[in-house]
């Protein structure tokens, strides 16, 4: 099913939202405005603005605030993209080139503390202070899971709840801030607020397991960015891992980390080996396993439009291909 | 007059601020604990808390929000510093080792993030709506300055309203959002919130001159850092703009920002030139106008003991040596 077919109940808001992000970048001087129209103007999914409006659906949809907060997750994600280009040294993604690559890592690190402020005002003009809270805890989260990322770069020595605690925090945080905060935006009560806020997660983790999946699986014109650059990093995610365990001895994930042989050699037989084996099923299996409980939190809240959406992309993150 | 004596009216509760500046440093894991300790217990001056603290001392001191408004504007100037010198590639800060030289750029980019974040939710603790979307808006100022700045590196065709644009960006804006949110948080009414606000920006722009006279003139010993960091990074400031002004045709920092002989050597030569001239003097007067200035703000205060310590401030600010 395509996002468009997805959206459809939020079709009319989500144009709302995309003019909202347009007005982030309508500021002076000119080189700023360059530099956010390049940045929030990347052909994204909108996935997390989306999942805003469609939690907001389940009792009073107050656009007035849901609006902001779409924005608002929409601009966060953004930072982090520009932040993670600029310490990844990446060159390209979603077929265009990065900040860091057109001016710079020094402007790209500013560009992205600007984006960050701009998505906590925008996260402010909800005038709820208990989403605000969440909101700056979310980012505290998603950085602390970078750094726990930095720090265990080149590490073998990994288990699979690190892995999963890691995820957690660098992108299940933020898919379920925004679904946790269209829940209460829309006045939900709290037990709805938390079957969305599950949902959130267990859809964060899917869409990682399957983002880790696309870095070795993928098609690198389709995804409009190289694969194999988690391995380059020193990032062990779960198909690494779960090869690791396949072939404890002779393996080009544990030659790369313990720095012995060819780098791009070692990559290219990672992903080889990755795609040759039965690993990217074993990893889909995992995925399947976080959308199906993903849908089991959706049960919890009354059938209409925004749930069979919200099933729909449950489905949708598992099936992409980018 | 020393930091000590003319922060006695708020002795007390700027000992509560260090608990709780610490107490952002306990959490788990070690490693997270251990980058936090190590930005935040740096020796610095606490200026910005104690801002918010003076000019909360007008109406109703509420400690319950001047508190955590108090720790977010130290621990947001942190995650300035910390960007900042990963930025510039800077070694030392206050005699110890920056972050960036520690545990490397990457790590310090999203200690940064984190403590941004961190700023907000305790700017968030204080529940006042306006003071929070002011704090996500001096963060996008601060952030757009540095951008500036950054773009109008070795640029030599700067006027004197350029330089002070960017430095109430970069550096006026924090501390203006101190006084003026002590003003708001404590009920203050608004003559007296603008007043504040006045004072704040005004004892900002007078503290980043002399903050950039320092660069040129100041004691490497006592500052713990390098001279010439300014230079180096292709920032004109204000004795280099008068350097130019005196010395328009052979002039070191002519040749440095048009890459024309050594570069050390330049920079050198540039502050035994401001060391030797009356441009120091000439910067510290122009510093002296806007501490007058800050001082005049004060005027329309009523006279008490916060009053008197802002007033000393603005002479401290001006006779510093670090």
């Amino acid at each position: 099913m395509s996002l468009g077919a997805i959206y459809e109940p939020i079709q009319e808001d989500m144009t709302k939202v995309e003019a909202r992000l347009r007005l982030v970048g309508e500021v002076s001087p000119t080189w700023l405005a360059e530099l956010l129209a390049h940045s929030l103007e990347n052909g994204g999914k909108r996935l997390r603005p989306a999942l805003v409006l469609l939690s907001g659906g389940f009792q009073d949809y107050d656009l007035g605030s849901l609006l902001p907060m779409a924005a608002a997750v929409e601009v966060l994600h953004t930072a982090t993209l520009v932040h993670d280009d600029a310490i990844d040294n990446s060159l390209v993604r979603r077929g265009r080139p990065t900040i860091n690559k057109v001016w710079g890592e020094d402007k790209a690190i500013l560009l992205g503390d600007y984006l960050l402020a701009k998505s906590e005002e925008l996260a402010a003009d909800t005038e709820n202070l208990r989403v605000i809270r969440l909101f700056a805890r979310a980012i505290m989260t998603i950085a602390g899971g970078e750094l726990s990322q930095s720090f265990g770069a080149f590490k073998l020595e990994q288990s699979r709840q690190q892995y999963l605690e890691r995820i957690s925090a660098k992108t299940a945080s933020l898919i379920s801030l925004a679904t946790e905060s269209g829940a209460i935006l829309s006045q939900a009560p709290e037990k709805l607020v938390t079957a969305l806020r599950e949902y959130g997660y267990n859809l964060g983790i899917a869409f990682q397991i399957v983002d880790d999946i696309l870095d070795f699986a993928g098609d690198e014109a389709e995804m409009g960015k190289p694969t194999g650059s988690d391995l380059a990093e020193g990032t062990l995610t779960l198909p690494a891992m779960l090869l690791l365990e396949r072939y404890p001895d002779d393996n080009p994930v544990r030659r790369l980390f313990q720095n012995e042989g060819d780098k791009r050699e070692n990559i290219r037989l990672a992903i080889e080996l990755v795609r040759d084996s039965e690993v990217t099923q074993e990893c889909y299996k995992v995925a399947s396993d976080y959308c199906a409980r993903a849908c089991r939190n959706l049960d919890r809240l009354p059938d209409n439009a925004s749930r069979r959406s919200l099933r729909e992309l449950a489905e949708y993150v598992v099936a992409r291909k980018k």
